[in-house]
């Protein structure tokens, strides 16, 4: 039987940790041969609610599930960990300024990369959901010196998902047709959807869709699909959310397919002349739990106004959290 | 590629439906190459949420769906279906007797059956999770004359997994190492969890721990288990009622190991000398998409004793809607 890969998941009470941990036991993200051991952690005040978590993971008999540990307590929730799903973070309350958002999260982020560089295993592999999820990611590497600042990625996948279920939708075609989808930049409103590689059923998506579709109606849906969402059910995306960290942890860990890439926020070397060492979202492709950013391609005089834009307000946040870098 | 599965889900947008309905479009269920068609079902009043499960099944840009309708006609609901499952139900309000929470769910269901009867498809298999659940299912195969009544089944999975899971805690093994547990009766606090037959690695569970444990124990936890859940979380199971609905219906239609079986709310043939035509829980194997209850086993005289009680229930259950069978 394979070694348990050890999972550790922030924020596990909330509604996207609930909705991660049981897919992460399902064994959704490592596969249905891979035992896992879950580590749940929670703020102190949450531990109660968790402690119900908890025991419904007991209560699903997961057979690949070895262990479950409910924790407030970084030294244990990170200890030899190899994979950390940073969901918890404090979210936007009513009156708050976003430089208040990113600065208190940049506190919460620049504690737990310390912990992260201190307890976890030497190939730990992280990935940030609780938001602003670039700049928090960014933070946590920086405080983590002994890692590998690559191994600090953000969730880009939900707005890439996103983009395709709405160009599947447009072109009455399948998801599963679509292929080489990018999103740029920050998981934020100012984030770049770009069609200019995409093809649906072999088919370059430009020649199915109109620019101005995707200008004027697809690029806004998708920016502002998280509002539309909260609107319609009450309540913010939970279950597409969770979804696109299994998707992105998945492809992490077991590879992407050989015609096409997905979009990560990674740690950018440089790449299509964004700023070194902003975690920005680019079309990468995985394989044996690396990822390579793709190279090379052709960006639209729209794409690069656009992919600066974006570029811009990572730049900005990184000013507002400089003391903690 | 496979021909698509068309499940229908009842109450897709409570926290069930909900928690479900993703795992199913994810693959859980009817496995990784089966392509699926979901048709999510609620309430008139109820229609503004689940376009927001919608949006947010869109999003998932899952592989393996084909469609996802949302709707609150039957007749598009549950039209040419090959899975149902009737999450959906009326809960008990406060100051609710249970006689009237029977008969309210009754009519509900009645419906659903002759619905079904109209509409589904002539293979298809029906699972019912809205509680009183065995009691739903009676009724809805009663109200469909021309579909088998063995193609009505209801929920016992999660009491099973959760005797599962406490039973691994207890003996400090995995819950993949449990066999042959069995849950006996209706889904209810008079259900009978039975150990005389179970394994733990092998070993016969009552060499492990003591029928007292059992008696005194375990059973009342499992019984409670629910109540539990809710007090700790604020909120009542849903991921692992989800999780009870995937194994259910996944062991169903991809068949149980060979050397286990698992515990199922199914038409009464009379054995054990259980009443004919109760729903009622027993150890079933699956193979090919159908199940056979398991022949020969010994109940102990305390176990025949706890038998008897939960179908005592179910036969006063089914004087309170004798009317609608």
């Amino acid at each position: 039987m394979k070694k348990p890969i050890k999972v550790t998941i922030t924020g596990a009470a909330g509604n996207i940790g609930y909705a991660l941990a049981f897919r992460v036991a399902a064994g959704d993200v490592f596969g249905p041969d891979q035992p896992v051991i879950l580590r749940l952690m929670e703020l102190p005040m949450t531990m109660g609610p968790l402690g119900g978590v908890g025991m419904e993971m007991e209560d699903c008999a997961f057979p690949l599930v070895h262990d479950v540990v409910l924790t407030d307590d970084p030294k244990i929730g990170f200890r030899d960990t190899n994979y950390v799903l940073l969901v918890g973070a404090k979210p936007r309350t009513k009156g708050m300024e976003r430089k208040d958002l990113i600065t208190e999260n940049a506190r919460i982020f620049s504690t737990q990369g310390r912990a992260i560089n201190e307890h976890a295993a030497r190939d730990v592999r992280v990935m940030v959901v609780g938001n602003p999820a670039n700049t928090n990611a960014m933070i946590a590497a920086a405080n983590a010196p002994d890692l590998p600042k690559e191994r600090f990625t953000a969730m880009a996948r939900l707005d890439h998902n996103r983009a395709i279920g709405m160009l599947a939708k447009k072109t009455n075609r399948l998801a599963a047709d679509v292929r080489r989808m990018i999103v740029w930049g920050n998981h934020s409103p100012t984030m770049h959807p770009d069609l200019t590689h995409c093809t649906v059923g072999g088919t370059p998506a430009l020649d199915l869709v109109s620019l101005d579709w995707a200008i004027d109606h697809m690029i806004p849906t998708v920016q502002r699909r998280g509002a539309a969402v909260i609107e319609a059910r009450g309540a913010s995306s939970a279950a597409s959310a969770a979804g696109s960290v299994v998707d992105h942890v998945r492809d992490w860990f077991l590879g992407t397919p050989e015609d096409d890439w997905v979009s990560m926020s990674v740690h950018s070397d440089g790449s299509y002349g964004i700023t070194e060492g902003l975690v920005y979202s680019f079309p990468v492709t995985c394989k044996n739990g690396d990822y390579h950013i793709v190279q090379g391609l052709e960006v639209t005089d729209f794409g690069k106004t656009r992919m600066k834009v974006t570029e811009k307000e990572l730049l900005e946040e990184r000013e507002v959290v400089a003391d903690l870098l």
